[in-house]
């Protein structure tokens, strides 16, 4: 017979992040809005811009509701990349009336209006602008992350989360504009364990992220979870040799990638349409899940690649911590148990815990490899250095560099 | 520059399925509900049924209208397994005011609802019956046909699909059944090169199809679809040598599975949790809808896996031929064009055609195999004699067989 | 305690290959000396001809030394590709005066010293002809035969071997000529399961090749010993249709190969200079002559691939099934027991059977792929016919095609 | 038209190892005999004792020849483990008459005698003891080096080794005695970039290693060419910044092992009976000597695993700066053109560098990872750290510990 199972989705109303954090709550993120809405076809992979908050909220609402069903208890609005300068970047297939200011508060109100229906907070997203990319000055660049704070603190959101940055300098440029509004500030950088683009180490990105002011510090996207923790493992000994505090917050790639370059998934080969093989399981997550509150960590979701029922994955393995499980486990038996009425005796065979946790899937493509070598200025180390310098960062440059090292 | 595309959601107004492909038109099927609801936390594994549209329909909603904006021209009503005798069977974990007749005529509203928001049909469909492999007469089996038929007609469907029979005798007694109805009937088996459950070939099951009054036969699930697609061809070829004519269809899994036995991805060890890493991309779609195109079927479709992007490839590759996209293709450059612009230059060097189709993409899981050994019968001639005999079909007799033979 | 074993290398004095056969005996051939010589550093790549036994008769004399004492009861003369015909058209990197009659004589002359060295039959060996390939007549082709046969009789050889044949026409007649001696003749085809270049089935040669007087049929190289074992059980059933009577025998490639084409293991893209992670370890030999000899098989050997401890693993494997092990064993623990002294523990642990038949060994080279595509005119069916049909079998023929093909 | 080279094999007479390197020559070392003569039926694995000296003098020497032609400038006698205390510990499986003083003086002559047939010099070898492990003291184990160095200085050899060390301490010792012969000596160790066993970096390492009297040092054994390489690097810079003047030397496994862990190839799973897959090609070989060139390295070898073609693919690579090619490239063709007279136009087509040098051989296993996770004492700290205090390094300790452990 299958398990009794508490379905709990009210544990704590009305409570701010921090006061969940510093109870010892954990805190369970959402999956990643642009791969899924991609695959959904609503958002054009290259731009990534989420202006399909305006053209298609019912699809952005149906997606808010499944990661609130699966356990999310943060719904992030969708206003990644949704700074002012980066859509002005879109090409021609968004109409010219949808707006940043639009987006970003259409964004805000679908969130709202889902979190509604169950236990979860909304937090409004700044990520890496290309306004920094191309050597705008510190004013410019903290005006359009205030731009999009404006849209925030108008529409009342509970926290906010700088995310995806891959220099330290911009995260805490925005950190600081974030602070502005009185609200909790979390932020994440998308770097790997060898530090951030201009090479300062995890350590110091956190130290550096909590002294300007935020309360929650981890890593976002780029890599797959074990990269991720490690890097989370180092901030989390540069805070305690800085004697600072912070709350650890981490939220993977949904995708294996042992073989990355500093620079994370964007330089393998099969970013972004080819990654297919590399996604993980529910169980996958499960391991992931548990490793990250063993290293300390509280807010625990994804990035890139989690759909629902990897949410759902997190949910269900801290279920004995957290005492209740979430609203779409009704659909789920725990570690395949609800294959324990199949009619063929091998399938009812795989209705345990030791059967998944062990498995190693095939990838039925015995004609591919099972790692690649990342593309990039890598081999180049002029080339990368120059990037690092901010040089050759202009698009103009880049392409003036590319042709001239005859990539 | 991206090429200018025109796309046209209205290429044929209330023609019927014969109609269309009478006139040498490429018909366009839906992806596989169970498996993508299931993900996104709808639908129960093991017991695969339908009651979601009546307890979330607005999940089965929004899923049908991304398969219909990816270039769907028949939308299935999500009433696979919604037989009473299979929903009698469900656990306790759905409601018992969510009858059968309740989920059926919420799967036509649903459907139907959303066809008229674009191009599509609406197609009821029936699948195998527990009554049938419980030994159950045909009278009883068509009677639990007939009882589904009933809601389709008072819904009034477009037209009807008998899908996923491993036995051509069930198909053709459903076939049989639907055909009462006056209205076309298609019908597609889930079986390999092999053949049916009894051994019965692929030729054979289609000619024994069309007598029966199917319009259209194919194959649907349990193979990828380079294995489907030569079960067609074996159907094709035995149409011929029968002097008789008929359309033909093909909805594949989404999975890679070269490594499959004679019934399927169940035996698969990574069935049903663990078979991310065999997720095909849109281009092995493209591959597929070439294929399938070129081999003369003209109802072009997916099974399990199928997500509204892999719907949207079969579209995009077949555009030449249909003259237009889907809507969804507003959000997707043809072969990763939408690429072009990215700031690193060897992400750019991917926005072509030659890239993707020679892409051979890496699991990024060193320590997991390329194949599996399926599990099963195979290896014991007697057991799966005895079972095609339908000696031990019934699940106490399975069991029996089960701790005979020490599996 | 290790377990007693006797060696004993004297199990049967003077008596023929038949006489053992007929007794029921198991006999163990030898390995492929033209790979294991390549990589010694005397035969070359492409010709593959064996003039080492003029040139260094010592490397062949040691390679025979070692077969024997690994528990070969057969040397096959190294007289592969020695026809005066293919001898011709090897490079200038052999001297003018080695003639095909020395290099022939000298490799007669090694074996029989060797042979006397232990419980040895000598086996001459004829293999394809280029005269066959560019289509000279039968009278033409038997007289390369009969010239190798010549040096055969005057050394008395125990009995001959026609081997490495993909015509079943050629074969034939290599038979006939070599049944001219009065010796006992055995004969392998290098095909796999869909039959030989003109497509004649596998059953359909060995009966022919019995017909025309071998006592013993088979197949050798060019396939794993899994598609080696399927032909030979094809060609034992088409000798038991029709009512004929002869031993079998089979000496695989010690590769995997499971993705050959029809005509083997040359059109794979590793061959010859990139086959090392397809070599089979001891223990996948072991299973090979456990499978080879319940199929009814008692000539079991080896071809290109097979070392000296590939032939040992085969005389283990039989070991209880002839009473004794071979010479080399003293330095050999069945099933890894050699390492139960070690000092690591989780090394001892790999001392048994169940560990070393479980293994599923890594590669080591996460960035290749488990399978290739063969290369070939599989593609071109219209060419595959034409070289069937030998009307494009010359060189220039092959070179026009190719070029007009645009390979 | 295949390209002229130039086969001289008496580049330079009579002059000594140091002459030679302190000239810029490159030295080419020989291969692995223990793994080689297990494959040939003559070391047994496990013990890897080599008696064989004694018992098959034909075997050695062949294999040394073969080495020679391959274009091996040392000869290394085959005096591996041939340490009295190391002797003491075979099984009953050598004839007690056997004594390790036999052994080594029959390895001596018979280096010595091929030696003479080409341009070669003749190195005695000592290896790591089983007195040291078991916590002899200084002076015992110096006497167990000293026993062999008698051996050495009484059949004057003409330069000494000191190889496969895992304790920089216990090396060291062993070039102290080594040096007591005034014969120059070089000195590799078994270990990788993190250092030896006891956790001293790479880097002092070697300069310890030359403080003690050593003129050439490096690493040789237990990891691929990557690895090794890495690990000379470091021995390198360690060196340069302790202003000490060395040649470098490198003789590395013929396997891929980018899975092991600190401790190298025997602790993964496939040691040593299931190795097999990962086999390097003779194109890997050329790719390692050109990076060990690149790197500064001058003598350039192999160690378990490297054949006679393996040795003659450094030699082949280096062709153009050494002038002159090795005896067995007679029966090579340089990047495959031994191929460019092939009846298939697609096998011609493989005679070209680029083919070979861009091909990612399958491994033929699709059932196989491609990595795997070693074992070891690794998941336990506790235990490592005993061993790595040496006070869990006797057989008995390492036997409570392991039970206490419950590996």
């Amino acid at each position: 017979s299958p398990p009794t199972v508490i379905i709990n989705f009210s544990s704590c109303f009305l409570q701010g992040i921090l006061e969940r954090l510093d109870a010892g709550e954990i805190v369970i993120g959402d999956g990643g809005f642009v791969f899924a809405l991609e695959k959904r076809g609503y958002v054009k992979a290259g731009p990534w811009t989420p202006e399909a908050t305006v053209e298609h909220p019912e699809a952005v609402r149906q997606l808010h509701r499944e990661f609130l069903r699966a356990g999310s208890n943060v719904l992030q609005t969708f206003t990644f990349y949704a700074s002012e300068d980066k859509l002005e970047n879109r090409g021609n297939y968004v109409a010219e009336k949808i707006t940043g200011q639009k987006v970003n508060e259409a964004a805000c109100d679908i969130a709202k209006e889902v979190a509604k229906e169950g236990d979860a907070l909304v937090a409004g997203g700044v990520s890496q602008t290309p306004s920094y990319l191309s050597c705008k000055d510190k004013a410019e660049v903290k005006a359009v992350f205030r731009k999009q704070l404006e849209v925030f603190m108008k529409k009342d959101v509970d926290f906010l989360i700088a995310e995806y940055f891959e220099h330290v300098e911009e995260a805490v440029w925005a950190v600081e504009v974030l602070k502005e509004s009185g609200k909790p500030v979390a932020a994440t950088m998308c770097i790997g364990p060898e530090g951030d683009m201009h090479g300062v180490p995890p350590g110091q990105c956190a130290v550096q992220l909590v002294k300007a002011g935020a309360s929650i510090v981890g890593v976002n996207c780029h890599f797959d979870s074990d990269t991720c923790l490690k890097t989370v493992k180092l901030m989390k000994e540069g805070l305690e040799a800085a004697k600072l505090k912070a709350h650890l917050m981490s939220q993977p790639l949904a995708f294996h990638t042992p073989d990355c370059g500093k620079q994370g998934f964007i330089d393998l080969p099969e970013f972004p349409f080819g990654l297919e093989p590399r996604i993980v399981t529910r169980w996958d997550v499960q391991k992931y899940a548990r490793k990250a509150y063993d290293l300390g960590i509280r807010y625990i979701g994804g990035c890139c690649g989690f759909e629902p029922y990897h949410i759902r994955a997190i949910a269900e393995e801290l279920a004995p911590e957290r005492g209740f499980l979430p609203e779409a486990s009704e659909k789920h038996g725990s570690w395949g148990n609800s294959l324990s009425m199949h009619t063929k005796p091998w399938v009812r065979a795989r209705a345990r815990k030791e059967y998944w946790e062990n498995l190693k899937p095939a990838s039925g493509r015995p004609y591919c490899p099972s790692m690649s070598k990342p593309d990039g200025w890598g081999v180049t180390k002029g080339a990368r250095e120059l990037m690092q310098q901010k040089e050759a960062t202009t698009e103009q440059q880049l392409k003036e560099l590319f042709q001239k090292q005859k990539f």
